[in-house]
């Protein structure tokens, strides 16, 4: 097992009703501001009961924080927090509304352009407002962990930060807020939630075999509630069950004493950054054909995937570790989430430019070996046609 | 799934070489009271790295705490805190030098008679001392929770308690620690951990898969790696795998979200309290006739724990619960830990005391249904002999 710090200081509110608890949770003398997305937290009622839960506080709201927040849109958040003297967050919604909102807790008392705290991953940040989070879709993790993930539009650059500031200070999780979600965004969250196990899994054996049974219970538990997310959408257990799996899939403790990948990811974001695909659209494309570039350095873990999670035992070593891969495509697409390039009209004359992002963002070496180079990720994104 | 709050603020600074990182971790300004136990941490040179670390600061040593700490000495520890005006704890040791500390941390500022923390279970503590820890024995979880057991010598009583303010800052967990470690320490350790995944597991099904898989996760890791520690004392990485293990074991999370039961525990603690067996000891002994005389109750979750954690298939219902018990005991025994009340020289005279002591403490509904009377203790008891 490798050395680790493992620190997460985030109080979870689990369950129905939970929303109400905000009137403890927030302080009674602070002025807040709401942060959400689209609207979809005003037409199914969730908005209002956060709105009557904090009741008796200075309360303001801030909409429009998009899927893959800008950095154009949270600046207007976060003149909005200097000039009206606010001094407590609160996300509504999704990963994206909560990294937002760290972005903007952070930026708040940034002494410099705030812009910089990107450059800098988050490193220069050295103070945040107190924040909370209301959780709508579970996918991300972000309501428990101390990352985010911002893009510039005029830059088409999307860049993660991560602080030991910007920890939710709690996050609610109520799973019934999750039974209006489209199909696309449950299947989005089920992936993504998925995905960060496996760059945290998928690497090499490191001797920590509870981190390893940690990582099989999550993705099991995805796999199997998964669908039936999509087939009753009105079952409380399914819901809150993919909701815990989503949050622990991303918090420190899976990762904890491991080795870590992440490079589909960071050939996910420019995809997204380029043309605008859902994040987990990214991922879907990108970790089969990951996986099967790299089986050699991934041999053993792969291996173990594919007998613990997909019960495969016949062929051999390759045959096997092919059949896990196609299992792992065939989730994906069954929860509703294409796993090719061409699936989104993108073909190969748009590789040259991606790999040009790549290294424009310095993700010329990635993975946890540290050798995925841009001609490793050319051969990813070819193979992902 | 159940409605439930999370929240687990201990930072952990695991691995070989961490002590030294007592530097950053306890403030520069710090009066520090080091307590520990019976001298085991002087003679392995853990207590001089520790001293190491604090160069600078004002610090002070309080050893002799018991396994099973007692009230009559912690009172001695808050005295010189009192005295000394010392304002930062660091417990090094293991679980009962941690949870004594708890109690110190909770008495020394507490404006009534500090027994009146043991009668309230903690619920009237509204601060605490800070403090953190240098855990060398894996066990009782206490590095990275909010509970503690106190023992009351004149009273014969040994005692639960808990409180948000007693979570330590800090834990340091150098798996090399534990080298030096006696075999018995070991053995408990591990029994230790592993009853405490089961009183969060071994209930009845709530429909929660995730948390099922980590409470089995960390079992099998138990039973694979228990062994192997008593085998080959100064593999690293067992001992790591063991050590984060116990922490996970009874952290919070594997609980949250599930009925708990903790009869074992409630009963055991009086066979230490009467009988000054070691807390492992005692719930080897109660475990498995716990779950026999319960198995109706708990015959779905004794079904999925004899299939998915000793891969039983073959017999009957009763018969697949009967060999899972039966591996159960079977396991603690191999690490060198005797599950009849007559391996310690008690027999049926021993009974009725021992019941009149759950009486006098109140522990008279227990388990998850509430339901395990005086009546089912003395089944459980007798069924121990």
């Amino acid at each position: 097992m490798l050395n680790f710090d493992f620190h997460n200081p985030t109080r979870i509110l689990f369950g129905k009703g939970r929303i109400a608890d905000l009137a403890k949770a927030v302080p009674a003398t602070a002025r807040v501001l709401i942060l959400y997305g689209g609207g979809s937290v005003r037409s199914n009622g969730v908005l209002a009961q956060v709105q009557a839960a904090l009741q008796g506080r200075v309360v303001q709201e801030f909409g429009g924080i998009e899927p893959n927040p800008t950095y154009e849109t949270l600046m207007q958040a976060v003149e909005q927090v200097r000039r009206e003297k606010l001094d407590f967050l609160l996300a509504v919604g999704g990963g994206s509304v909560i990294d937002g909102t760290k972005f903007v807790a952070a930026a708040v008392n940034f002494e410099d352009d705030p812009w910089k705290i990107m450059e800098k991953r988050g490193g220069n940040v050295i103070s945040a407002l107190p924040f909370g989070s209301v959780l709508t879709l579970p996918a991300t993790g972000s309501e428990m962990n101390n990352g985010g993930v911002i893009t510039r539009k005029a830059l088409k650059a999307k860049m993660p930060f991560s602080s030991k500031y910007v920890f939710p200070q709690f996050s609610v999780l109520d799973p019934t807020t999750t039974f209006t979600l489209p199909p696309r965004q449950v299947g989005n969250g089920v992936v993504d939630a998925f995905v960060h196990v496996m760059e945290q899994y998928l690497t090499y054996p490191a001797n920590a075999p509870l981190q390893d049974r940690f990582a099989e219970g999550l993705l099991q538990t995805l796999i199997e509630e998964g669908p039936k997310a999509l087939a009753e959408p009105l079952d409380y257990d399914v819901r809150a069950n993919i909701m815990w799996c989503a949050t622990l899939a991303l918090n420190g403790l899976v990762g904890a004493g491991v080795p870590q990948d992440w490079a589909t990811h960071m050939v996910g974001h420019e995809l997204t950054a380029l043309h605008g695909l859902d994040h987990a659209q990214t991922l879907a494309i990108i970790l089969p054909s990951m996986l099967a570039v790299r089986k050699e350095a991934k041999r053993a873990k792969l291996l173990q995937y594919a007998s613990r999670i997909w019960n495969i035992s016949e062929g051999d070593d390759n045959q096997r570790i092919e059949a896990a891969i196609g299992k792992t495509r065939t989730f994906f697409e069954h929860m509703g989430v294409k796993t090719r390039l061409s699936d989104y009209g993108l073909n190969a004359t748009h590789i040259d430019p991606l790999l040009a992002q790549l290294e424009a963002h310095r993700m010329v070496t990635l993975g946890e070996h540290r050798d995925v180079t841009v001609a490793i990720s050319r051969e990813v994104l070819e193979a992902s046609l």
